[in-house]
C-alpha cells in the first residue's frame, strides 16, 4: 500500500496546535488507488462472511460504503448525537477535555450478524473503542475485525481496544 | 427501484416540528439493495467516462464513495466549514433562517474532469445548487449530471439547478 501512502498528506496544527493531521482526500481523489485499497480490503474479507459493515462518522461512511458494496454486505452507520432520525443506542466516551458520545439505529444490526468496524484513523482509540462498546453493549453480533486505513502505533489507540482485532492498511 | 423505495422510512417531525425525514438507513443495512442500486448508478454513468464523483456531506459521501468504486473514478467530497483540513473554495447559500457554507479541497478535482455530483435527497435545492455553484466558480470541468437517491418533488429543488441535468432513482 506504498501508492495509498504515498499520497496521504501531513497537515500540521489541524484541527488544532501540535497535531498533525493526516489528510486522505487526496487517496480519495486518484480512482485507481481508491480502487486498489477497496479491493485489498475486500480480498481481505471477502471469504469472512461479514454481513454488515459499520462505518464511523465521516470518514469511516466512505471506506465503508465502497467496502460494503465490494463484499455485497449492509452499511450501518455510527454518528454523532441528534443526527440519526430514529430510535437510537448511545455510547459516551472521554476527550481531553470533556465527553462525547456517538449513536447507532437500534435496528442497524440484526442479532448473529457478523459486523466489520471501519474508520479511516486510529489515533487514542477513544471513537473506535466506543464504537466497539456501544455494538458489544446492545446487539448480539459478532465484530470479526476493526479496520482502518491509518494507525498512529505512537498514539497505543490499539490497546483501547482490548481483545478486538484490529487491522490497518497503513502504520506510523 | 421499489425495493429501495420500500426500505426507505418516514420518520415525521425530524429535524424539526413539520418536517417528514426520508430516513435511507434501511436500505444501507439491507447488502442486495445497497447493491442493486449502486449497481443500477454504475449502470447509468459506466460509459459517460466519469472521473470524480462529488460527494456532499455526509450522505452524499456513502452514495458516492460506492458508486465511484463501482465506476473506478476518484471521489471528492464537499464539506461544511472547518471539516477540511487543506487549502478550500468555499459557497455560501441562504437557510430558511440564515446563511450556511459548504466548502471543497482546492485540488479535489482538476481542469477537464468529468464530475457526478451525488447526495442522498434533493429537498429545496440549496446546498445541491452551492455545490453546483462551487464547482462551476472555481473549476473548468464538465459537471455530467447531478444525481439524487430520493426527490422531493413538490419543493421544486430542481428549479434551483438551473441548466443541470437531474436525475433521480425515487421520486415523491
Amino acid at each position: 500500500m506504498e501508492e495509498v501512502k504515498a499520497l496521504i498528506r501531513d497537515i500540521p496544527d489541524f484541527p488544532k496546535p501540535g497535531i498533525i493531521f493526516k489528510d486522505i482526500t487526496p487517496v480519495l481523489s486518484n480512482g485507481k488507488v481508491f480502487k486498489k485499497l477497496t479491493d485489498r480490503l475486500r480480498d481481505r474479507y471477502q471469504d469472512k462472511k461479514i454481513d454488515v459493515v459499520l462505518g464511523i462518522e465521516a470518514r469511516g461512511f466512505i471506506f465503508g460504503a465502497s467496502l460494503a458494496y465490494a463484499l455485497g454486505a449492509g452499511l450501518a452507520i455510527v454518528r454523532k448525537p441528534g443526527k440519526l432520525p430514529y430510535q437510537t443506542f448511545q455510547e459516551s466516551y472521554e476527550l481531553e477535555y470533556g465527553v462525547d458520545s456517538i449513536e447507532i439505529h437500534k435496528d442497524a444490526i440484526l442479532e448473529g450478524q457478523r459486523i466489520l468496524i471501519i474508520d479511516d484513523v486510529l489515533a487514542t482509540g477513544g471513537t473506535a473503542s466506543a464504537a466497539v462498546k456501544l455494538v458489544r453493549n446492545n446487539f448480539q453480533v459478532d465484530i470479526v475485525e476493526t479496520v482502518f486505513l491509518i494507525e498512529l502505533c505512537f498514539l497505543n489507540g490499539k490497546e483501547k481496544l482490548g481483545d478486538t482485532d484490529v487491522f490497518s492498511l497503513i502504520t506510523y
